[in-house]
């Protein structure tokens, strides 16, 4: 698996040599054209599904149509840095990208607080009409198994998301040191085959929920998120205004709908 | 509690309607002077320290000298703005300021990878003779309990961080929806008692560890880390680098020690 590697350590109490998996953690460049975008510390693996992903739930692309081109820059050894080129070349996307890249100054602007926040990416997304479709108690039981990749069996280290469908069979599962990136790599796994928006899918992740979780998933319109954890107050408050159904606590015998 | 919201929801199986505990998470904007320095969605409480322990950690002060002033800003209800006054002004510390905005870019202009990063880090910490001092097995077994705080028994929602001596006595616990940010609240509440460095201390961190908690304790030289979760590769590389000793998966009858 590309993202462990075996590390000697020292197991307590009574001081025992062994090895143990540790999760493999390394900075990835996303570049527009010769334009940094953003520098994210994540595990190695699924790095254009994670840059796609992340250039499209930031609002820098709408969808396949957009990415001409995407791959690790020619040469570089590292393969840290993934390269995209995008329809209109970079001068046709400077707003979003000055958007990504400076929005937290950008807020604070004009007075920070989670409203403006909540404003600014409901308009983005345009937020979804609500499906009224939740996941039955049989699929919700079925969910934490679902989200249990082998990086996380070898090392206990990692986030997981996934999307299954309404039947609770599994889509894609994506395992990443940092819980956003998990759930970029299931989208842009998504946009590269050309399946935007996600509307027949329930998003499953293995840990807490919070804000930037439910920011991304309705940039796409899923309509249903799942977390393994606890959600929020930021988060619940933008799946109510974008119209996603946000579970939380989800395990075999029990859930929590927040909205 | 102020970093808890009550809210409605829905329990299942059964669609039993019920009151939930959330975390909250909000937004706190850090500003040097008039300068915008960073924005991290944290858990309202303790923003003083958080944004003490930031500048401290970013290297953007040194200590408590350095520091005039801090509170939040005059005449803003939302409370998520917090300003610092520095010895000499912003123009004293631009290079500071400009190298924790951009060092991202800076990276990766010199051809990222994680072992640039840590020559970096290195450098900036200075890295610390390493003291050979470690927890004993009956303290290491204690850990647990102690990163278990008030909002977490309610929410399940947030990460904690804590300060303990080598006795196993807790000096000071905090929580926050975001890792690091407890960790910088610990840090800050040493630094507004002008007491760094921290070289009689273990940090001990409610999950896992990665490359920004150890970046964060080396630059105020804490000598040992532990952390209740699984660590990273970087994590561990850049403990090795700066001396420090860390733990991972400390439970009351195990613990693992990386380097």
């Amino acid at each position: 698996m590309s993202g462990v590697r075996d590390h000697e350590v020292v197991r307590g109490p009574g001081e025992r040599l062994d090895t143990d998996a540790l999760v493999v953690e390394e900075p990835l460049e996303i570049r527009v054209e010769e334009r940094s975008v953003a520098v994210t510390m994540r595990t190695p693996g699924d790095d254009l599904d994670l840059a796609a992903g992340f250039l499209c739930t930031e609002g820098i692309v709408d969808g396949a149509d957009d990415l001409h081109a995407l791959d690790h820059l020619a040469g570089d050894p590292t393969r840290n840095i993934v390269v995209a080129r995008v329809a209109g070349g970079v001068e046709a996307h400077l707003e979003a990208l000055s958007r990504a890249t400076r929005e937290f100054y950008a807020t604070s602007a004009c007075g920070i607080c989670g409203k403006t926040s909540i404003d600014r990416i409901t308009t983005l997304a345009g937020g979804h009409a609500p499906t009224g479709r939740v996941p039955s108690d049989a699929v919700l039981a079925a969910l934490p198994d679902r989200v249990v990749g082998p990086s996380f069996r070898a090392t206990g280290g990692l986030h997981a998301a996934a999307l299954v469908d309404f039947d609770g069979a599994l889509e894609v599962l994506r395992e990443d040191i940092g819980r956003h990136n998990a759930v970029d790599k299931v989208i842009g796994w998504r946009l590269r085959r050309d399946r935007l928006p996600i509307r027949d899918r329930v998003l499953v992740v293995s840990g807490r929920t919070g804000f930037e979780i439910v920011q991304k998933a309705a940039m796409v319109q899923i309509p249903v998120i799942c977390g393994i954890g606890a959600a929020s107050t930021l988060a619940v408050d933008l799946a109510r205004e974008t119209g996603t159904a946000l579970y939380g606590f989800v395990r075999e015998d029990r859930w929590t709908r927040y909205c």
